[in-house]
């Protein structure tokens, strides 16, 4: 189904070596500046579908596009043009004994696949992105965006096609049928990279299903944990800006966990502080019964609780006897995403550092700043929990794979 | 039921951490000395019960240690030994505007799995580069080669507990039914690692079926290709130390592409010297006139002799009209391990060299050199084809993966 899709793609991820990439970006810029106005009734039209068939709220936020968004979105790609060329990066060079030039040198991945949720926005940049690395892209997004990305992908192919680009460098997969998730999960050799965005239960069946290499990204169950040693005035701070500032993302807090010797100090500052906030808090037996001494009831905390990514105003609570228990309770539940420890005591940070396993450990900052922008990469495609090939927020670099090139005067062994 | 292991092996991994990795090699060193006896006679064992079984005789070479090769498998581990530490290498390092420090710095994977066939040597190998990349490794040998790996592994593990190590960094899978490889393929946070060594139906069965992350190794249809430029003594070295210097292996060549333009005088070059080497040749029509003439019969090529990994001396021949053709060619039949062109013009290598898409490109030098000891590394757990994470020769830096460890001061977004 997907074959010509396939082909066109491979012939212009090869055309992508030798173009003038940036110039593409800029390309499409031009394009859908031109295509706004269509862009935007294609989405209301896709906005009054979802509304028909009872789209929630924050769901139709996440589809909905204005001009101030859509224009964003194409000024976003200005600062990408701006960006180093993660291609043809010279990674190491070396002379072989026998005299061959060895050089390891970042090229393409060829053809990168995207499967991804409502959000129009993804459309672009993950093409945007794909293109700067050098890939060809085949986009997937949710039937619920369909009209808006055709409008999008149409637009940008005509950016390709106006500066004599070959417009199969970007592909909407625009079969909205499970069929077509299966065909790219199993397309070996015809998609060199499959990167999943969206909720955890998307992740889990690409990673379950996909028979090419795939970045496993996003779920995070972070946890905070405060030692004795913590400033708990900062404690607090990170505490609040990791569950509050924005809980519907993946670098967000989901579990605190507070050490035993100083949870008859630490509790009364945040359990209030959190119920102001709204936070639907859930704890352990020993943090219930200090909040009943505070008059604040609140709910037990289940295993589900601390295994959740709960992506909303709910955090869950438990007092662990030391770091060790903290560290296990952290190795049991923790998708490797995100985990911060708050303390002054330099060994207590330092075993923290080393012991969890995770893409990011921070001490004494928030969980909030794993993203591809605060870590400098200047965009992200996703942040992946795996540990192979790239961890934490994926830029560029990441975003590319390498071959050495070795130059000879006739060497054999 | 590998249950026991699995949490043996994460127990294990989490004590490496802080262990004197290259004092545990040193152990397996002297355990392995001091357990030579037992392990010639394990094999021994195994060589009988091949022999009984009728194993051929490449296969039995394979599978048989004798005390020059012992010696050599432990001699080999003092070279690991004296390698930079893979492990707390800082890959990067920067200050985040708000001030916080943050180190991207190499951590282990945690547990490896390694799924092997009969040569013993990779018994040791593999656990003693996954101890130096610290990691536990889970090993799954062969049927065959049961009897010596248990007696190498219980070696090793007598090494660990004698240095009051944990003897669990290094497990030995030994229920050689399908079902243990198929809990290893399937075990998601248990195994973080996994890697295939051996032939192309081992690779593809693990490939196919796994749901752990997997580094494809090994398979190797690679190729020459003669451009009209090319020195052609030089281009007859290459060709031969490619295809004959030792044939079994996966940086063998495969397909000779002859361009049209030279096919006439380089031809009646390799042919002859393909035939006295006792090289089966499978050309195309125009090579069989060419052979023809010369007074040498060969077969046809099929479109199977194309895309087959010989691992024998047997080659592919096929004259091209010029270099897209060998492009077109490389592309359809290219494993993406190691490829060669031989010319002398620039701009033709240029071109090869940025189209093909493989982990090796080679100018004028022999695609044997594709290897980890060649290129440096110092060791070689396999060479990836693949294009996440390692590509070409693996050495101990792809064997780890990173963490970004933030050290902050109160900071929230």
């Amino acid at each position: 189904m997907l074959d010509q899709i396939f082909i066109g793609a491979r012939r212009a991820a090869r055309s992508l070596i030798y173009a003038d990439r940036n110039a593409l970006l800029a390309a499409l810029q031009q394009a859908l500046t031109q295509a706004s106005a269509q862009i935007l009734a294609a989405n209301a039209a896709d906005l009054d579908a979802a509304r028909e068939s009872g789209m929630s709220a924050p769901l139709l936020d996440r589809l909905a596009l204005d001009a101030d968004r859509l224009d964003a979105i194409i000024a976003s790609i200005t600062a990408i043009i701006a960006l180093p060329d993660p291609i043809g990066v010279v990674l190491a060079q070396w002379q072989h004994p026998q005299g061959m030039q060895m050089i390891k040198r970042s090229v393409p991945f060829g053809v990168i696949g995207v499967i991804y949720e409502s959000r129009p926005n993804v459309t672009v940049d993950a093409a945007v992105l794909c293109l700067k690395a050098g890939s060809a892209v085949l986009l997937r997004g949710s039937a619920s965006a369909l009209q808006t990305n055709r409008c999008l992908v149409a637009a940008m192919r005509q950016g390709l096609a106006d500066v004599g680009a070959d417009p199969d460098a970007i592909n909407l997969v625009d079969s909205i049928d499970r069929a077509s998730v299966t065909e790219m999960l199993t397309a070996r050799g015809k998609i060199d990279l499959l990167i999943p965005r969206g909720g955890a239960a998307l992740i889990a069946h690409v990673v379950e299903n996909a028979r090419v290499p795939v970045i496993e990204t996003g779920t995070g169950v972070c946890h905070l944990y405060v030692h004795p040693s913590a400033d708990f005035e900062q404690a607090l701070a990170i505490l609040m800006n990791g569950k509050t500032q924005r809980p519907g993302v993946c670098n967000a807090l989901e579990t605190l966990l507070v050490d035993a010797a100083i949870a008859q100090v630490f509790l009364p500052l945040c359990l209030p502080a959190l119920q102001t906030a709204g936070v639907d808090v859930r704890g352990c037996a020993r943090t219930q019964e200090i909040a009943n001494a505070l008059g604040i009831a609140i709910n037990a905390a289940t295993e589900q609780d601390y295994a959740a990514e709960f992506l909303d105003l709910v955090i869950a609570i438990k007092i662990v006897a030391d770091l060790d228990a903290a560290l296990t309770h952290i190795e049991r539940f923790s998708t490797q995403h995100s985990e911060v420890i708050c303390a002054r005591d330099q060994s207590a940070i330092q075993r923290f550092c080393n012991e969890v396993d995770a893409a990011a450990v921070y001490a004494n900052a928030s969980s909030r700043f794993t993203d591809g922008f605060e870590f400098g990469f200047g965009a992200e495609i996703g942040i992946s929990t795996q540990k192979m090939h790239a961890r934490g927020p994926m830029g560029l670099r990441e975003m590319v794979t390498y071959k050495y090139l070795i130059d000879g005067s006739g060497q054999v062994r």
